[in-house]
């Protein structure tokens, strides 16, 4: 299948490759092309423009937020207006609700497919090919794409034949690990202030209840106040859960754990955190509590 | 080793029956004789009185709260004044760090030791010699008590001389189930009200980045409204949300999340919610989303 | 000074009709045409387009939200496009601060002036002329529009050079007010369940410390549970905290108690509450207290 | 009347001497005597213990929080065991509701009558005799000891025959002024944030909607930052909180935004603001914004 790909940075580097690796024909595209080049010698064609990366039957873009994806999709010269009649846009990005509902219109409108497919993983899963990918879209769709899908992650779930679905699952899972680290900063803030170690805490809960590796990795940065370099920044953690209060907002759902970590990320940024692993929110219990490490 | 057990309830029961199967002496005492009795066929001896169970090398005690510990312990023919100088007193039940605190103190001014082994795992654990045991007290005295702690949990760790900090990290441990509970509550009451499964939300999320048993366990009772019969009921999951707060307070430890925890055990108990299991918190966040299930 | 003015609903009926008691020359439009109509007796021209109603030095409006004032602004035989080179656009609607500054900056480059100027008081205070007025923009500008100003409201607050500061002044006034109907509730709840009743414990409160008139009428509101007719309706009120928290988010400001009255507002318009007054929130403490009045 | 009292601190030293203006027969005594003798060329006579100070018919006690007041009352030589058989105890502390009902067993089984009548007012409204006095217990009681409550108030308000309503809305009370002192702190970090200027932010709002004391005084403490001496302490502020979400929770009444400004004093003590006023919290918005000050 003729492939174009759009948007390489960790996350999408690695999801390339893979598609590479899985025999597929794909065309790369990024904003700073050095990017592109650097997978050529896998096998990838590198494109000039969005344009050209949209002469395929599918398009896979990987893009930072809302406003990267709007700016390439829409607007002259963009994905939109370059795609052919028939051909499928897979979005895996994190993105809002509103416009994945914006995209599958729009696309429909031209005559062309949506694929809400964003991923649970960071970019070492990335790079192996072992992402979990949430799917959503018509059901035929989905069929013709399975076999991308399958190619940058260890397993594909189909969730819903509505693209924006799949995007709200994505924020809800992320949303999710927020509270893991919000909860992990109290707790470690409360026993830590009783003269507990941290580090021997965080064992205990790790080897009984809690072994999800979010608890292990988290805690750990926790523990270390370790949050440079950041593996997923806190602006971004901020902007998920601002994009999960506002599908929620759209639905009447109040989400109070939610508004605490609005409220966190805020207070993270306030102070200078805009290159702190988002984490980093979990330190600011203990600073609530005069604890400064 | 000369053993008196005091508090048959469910998880009280299987920890004794393990003391008689790793070969310990051991005399069991209940306020409701019957449940004394049925551990005779395993070995047990009954006692007729807390003063009986006393007349050991070393007591444990498992019971519901700081009432019953307190009863137990305190005034004529308690614990305090019926175990010998010397003896040991093992408290695994789930109490607060100021009666922990206290019971350190009277049981040194009684010439006695104190040690605090809160367990973690649920009535099952216990039947089966899992549990996880988390252990504080003097050294020694931790050592010379490792067989018994052994005998009732699949590990133990030592986490203090100071045996009320077991006691905290019990209850901090309680305070992050809570905390799983309340953010399944919340991202499932949204991507429900988006008209997404609530039960292949929890298998992606399950198979992916939380894999620990509480998701599964509470996020099923959850999509479930199956509360009842309670594996844990709400008012104890209500007093160790207030049994945290009240150490963090003492602590001076800000807990956002612990107090919203409150906040929602109130709600539930306030509408009859007793006889519910505590996960009966995670259907709030869709209650107040006007979803009723 | 000849005057346009656009939006004659509850509050710019009031409005416009004191500008007219005040000598001005207005010429008054509405979607509805008959509301316009309505003030001919007092001496009010009625435009037949909003082109028409900006064929003036001022053009006031007063509009429902950000959507209403976009779609008056901005697009053909708009406000924008309407207004000459000079005028002056006075905007009384509560509106985003990013709406304000983008209106701010529109009119700059059309050679047009813009002033902010929201009114704090109801309608019985806009008919009577007793309005407060929070007005920022440029002060030259602010002069020539003054004796406007002191026609619709009984004070002229200047609070900024800056338009948009006006608007932030109104969305944490309301703010305030929703912060006073919550604490109200919470401890009207409390004391109710507590067998106290609701109109001495506001008697008391009202009479001692708490004089103001907006907890006279809001605990009197909760007190009685009557939320209909609204005099302000729950969706606005919920459209203002929204604003703020989106103000506050754009500065980096985390507002605890601002996250916690979108979520009322959520609960409350999740159960069917878009027709009640803002001030329905204020029962929401005693329905989860299990208390329904 | 014979009159005893006991408590002479800032509050208590005012409304002993009102009482002696009123022209009653009063005893005085206070743990540090210099206070008391104070007051004897006002009138007063000495007693050298709480048992003198009990030979009356009437006992008012103003003391600093359940802990002094348990001291005074129960024990060998205290209240209970000095008053007469039909003596009535006057208590205008700010007590826990949980204190109140065990005062009125513990004097109903003594034989004796108990009232509450805790008091809205600072210590300059005390010296003056206008302070609100809240009053509540059996109505024959409350009648003969009408003119010592108006002797202290400028207007007593009877509540309840049970006397720890009055407690209950006394706590309520400050409770409301707390969450004044939290929406004025987190509205100016707002406005502040923006570049608006406090006071003037301040005056606005004082002039129009919120003309009430409480919104002055707070909002210019916050402004100033001037938060020493203070005219009631933190640690006062969030033992006040804690009674009341302590009543709450008996009464199975969760209150959302007495758990957020639990945290908040939390958090200011955390920072070693225990001599500071309590309104201290109303900075901690704006140091979370990164302001400060």
């Amino acid at each position: 299948m003729k492939i174009g790909f759009i948007g390489l940075g960790s996350m999408g580097s690695g999801m390339a490759m893979n598609l590479l690796k899985g025999g597929h024909d794909v065309t790369v595209y990024n904003r700073t092309r050095a990017k592109a080049e650097a997978l050529v010698d896998k096998g990838a064609k590198v494109a000039d423009s969005v344009f050209q990366a949209c002469q395929a039957e599918v398009l896979c873009t990987m893009l930072a937020d809302d406003n990267a994806v709007e700016s390439v999709v829409f607007g002259d010269g963009g994905v939109l207006a370059s795609l052919g009649r028939g051909a499928i846009h897979i979005s895996s990005s994190t993105i809002s609700v509103a416009l994945s509902k914006r995209l599958t219109e729009a696309h429909a409108r031209a005559g062309q497919h949506f694929v809400a497919a964003p991923v649970f993983g960071r970019p070492d899963a990335a790079a192996a090919g072992q992402l979990f990918v949430v799917a959503a879209g018509p059901s035929e769709v989905l069929q013709t794409v399975a076999p991308i899908l399958s190619s940058v992650g260890q397993r594909t779930f189909i969730i819903s034949e509505t693209p924006s679905a799949a995007n709200l699952v994505k924020l809800s899972g992320n949303f999710l690990i927020a509270c893991v680290i919000e909860s992990l900063g109290e707790a470690m803030a409360l026993v830590s202030k009783a003269g507990i170690d941290q580090r021997q805490f965080l064992e205990i809960i790790t080897s009984t209840l809690f072994g999800a590796p979010v608890y292990k990795t988290y805690g750990g940065l926790i523990a270390d106040r370790k949050f440079e370099p950041a593996g997923f920044a806190a602006p971004l953690g901020q902007k998920d859960i601002r994009l999960t209060l506002a599908a929620a907002e759209e639905l009447r759902v109040p989400l109070p754990l939610a508004s605490l970590l609005r409220d966190r990320f805020l207070t993270l940024l306030a102070h200078g955190g805009d290159k702190l692993d988002w984490s980093a929110i979990g330190q600011l219990a203990a600073n609530d509590a005069g604890e400064t490490g």
